[in-house]
């Protein structure tokens, strides 16, 4: 087998980070990485029956033996000697949206452990192999940080999901001045607003049919990103529906 | 003549004007205007010559006859009832970089105006016809701020050009507020770093091929962004080699 | 008479400008510009019933032969080698808020030229006798710009407002970076609220009676801010009422 | 015992902790917290000697038991209907300034446990007593966050900073947003450059003697923060000597 070059999504379900695999496995293998089977297994099975390759693996991204077994079953999968076009981190922990002093402990730490600790092991796990993909990939490799309105605004009520957001946020710019230089894209963007999908499916009604984000949107504009060459990279955009009030 | 559906260049010249010119010309025919015809003159041919539809005006765009005089050329070429797909305000005054005491204030004026009246006097000639094209154009029409550095820095010895580069930042975030939910997608793009054009050719040799932004590459972007769904609407992008310190 | 050290206050009203005048009064002889004398006739009164020290001269910030005659009757009124120990430029254009397309030019640039122009006349102005006042002053001398929450925040309908305030946000962070390191403190206020004056007196009196800002607690900002040795210069603060929504 | 109002600071060290601390121990009792005691014992001894009021107690903020047992023996120490009238959280992580890939998972968490989950267990133990003091208190009860360079700034090598003190900054505006409506100030300080303590002695000597920031200086501005009333709150300062380059 020739050395592989794939695509690794973190964070897959039924929104923005099953557009990007679906986008990314037009050009790439993609690996889905989420907790839960159930957010990956249809699509996994729907890009292999479309003429893609996929595969899915239950992974706790903010744990770093599970990142690490993630990535071991990768190495099976696709041979010692293969690198990566594109990591996405997509994950979000749930969290409460409620009164500062009726959060516990735990409410405040597991959504920023999925964000931080989440956003350092895909981090660290991907980097070498984007690195190696430097002169392999057609385009720059990329590794692109799903961020939200969060990721900029600390609301009122929002502590537990913003403290993580910000911290990614951070992360993806230490990680692009330091990476850029050696080749690698690194991206955040900032999703603001509502994504279109079946759990969101009753809101915005009033609004119109557009607005909320759309996940194809999203995903084409990671694969902008993508295929920015080494002159004319973005670390950020923001986006969001024309009828969004901000 | 069946109604046009055109793009407007304010500010071509030898990067970014240019390059945009050619890429939109793919799809419309392109207006290009600036103060000396000399910076669009080849390029017209170019793009004429090239089986694509292009017109130079030269036009001084901090001016508001002048601006008004253009239109009514444009007006002249498509027939009064053509439509805009899409704006490019690209324009910069020169300026001077020195200590702030000893700018004229002829010489903080001039960079000003061009920045924030011209961005000003553009926009209310073109979002009528941006307004016009929603129902007629394939994307969303566009209207996109070419953004620098300075548009979110203000240095030292650089208040000259940073004053209006802010100003034009913030017309057009509150553009994009006013007329995203009317259809019209508006967006600024900062462009951080140094363009490879023929003046700036002997400049960051040291750093190596990849060390200033590609025109082409700005162009992609903008175009990305043109062709966006008014689901996934950007506002603002930043762009810059990947090498550069930031 | 030996060489005086005062305080300039530019754009002197209700509000901030009177609040400032009267605190730094208690140190300094200040002098009170605003375009109409009513705006700063009582208050030169008070000020001087007080045993203070005020004058009030009629000027038009955004007019550079109105400044420079200012400037010499400060000069006429405190002797050649006066020296200024505290700037404060507090003017702002009055402005329409209203739909961008139907903003008149002159509507666009007039608030615009009190603002960028206005704040680049007085700064020119005054940092020459500021950088004289560097070896006389007890406390550094200051150059203070007064912000609004449209400093940072281009909201839909505001363009003709927001724009001279981004203008002027960026030129106070150049002089800030330039003059600093000279001895001068430059600063930046975000007044993100509304104003207790006679004018606001009815507005948002369902909020209680802390729903405005207090003028007199600006001017207790503005002189820590003045106070702040040279090695902990304060840019930028941002000040709202306890129940502002942000 | 009458109620007492006092003053607790997270994070007491050569610095801005020392310096806040007698700077507040003006008006109220200081508790100072630090894990190490040496890192408050003279300091405690000095302001006992010094006719105020201190005690110091060995907390690792990061631990919710030890911060519990911490406010416990607070308790035995001021009563059981204490208050508490500034609470000031300057606490960091040691941290590796190191190649991304280099650190270890311990090297990222720590700081993250110290800046964000230590920044969420002090304010939620602080806060109900900071609420208590809203009608106790002269001053608008105060809730300070120390933050840094890197609160603003993702810089290549120090991810696993940044990323903490970004986490601190967002709780601080949530926190800002959700209880300045109930009376109690928080504030968050940029502190953008080294500050003068014995640690530093030998740091940017050849910038002068005032390259430094002074730990008291830091400490006027959060006194000064503290004292503004309720119609005029600072959510964010910056901090940095004047010759600073930025």
């Amino acid at each position: 087998m020739s050395s592989a070059l794939i695509a690794v999504i973190a964070g897959v379900g039924a929104g923005t980070g099953a557009a990007v695999a679906r986008k990314f496995s037009s050009l790439y293998p993609v690996v889905c990485l989420a907790r839960n089977p159930d957010n990956y297994n249809d699509l996994v099975k729907e890009i292999n029956g479309n003429g893609g390759k996929a595969i899915g693996i239950s992974t706790d991204i903010s744990d770093s033996s599970s990142v690490k077994a993630a990535f071991s079953k990768i190495g099976d999968e696709f041979g010692k000697d293969y690198s990566i076009a594109a990591a996405i981190f997509n994950a979000s922990g749930g969290f409460a949206r409620k009164p500062f002093l009726e959060l516990t402990e735990e409410e405040f730490q597991t959504p920023l452990n999925v964000s931080a600790r989440g956003a350092f092991l895909f981090s660290q796990a991907t980097l070498p192999l984007l690195l190696n993909a430097t002169s392999k990939s057609k385009y720059p490799p990329s590794l692109i940080f799903t961020g939200a309105t969060a990721s900029v605004k600390g609301s009122a009520l929002m502590s537990s999901f913003a403290t993580g957001k910000w911290a990614v946020r951070s992360l993806s710019q230490s990680l692009a001045r330091e990476f850029g230089p050696k080749g690698v894209h690194v991206s955040h963007a900032i999703i603001d607003g509502v994504i279109d999908i079946p759990r969101t499916k009753e809101w915005l009604k009033d609004l119109g049919p557009e607005a909320k984000i759309s996940a194809e949107g999203i995903a084409d504009s990671y694969w902008h990103l993508h295929t920015q060459p080494r002159t004319t990279f973005t670390w950020e955009v923001d986006i969001r529906p024309a009828v969004e009030k901000w």
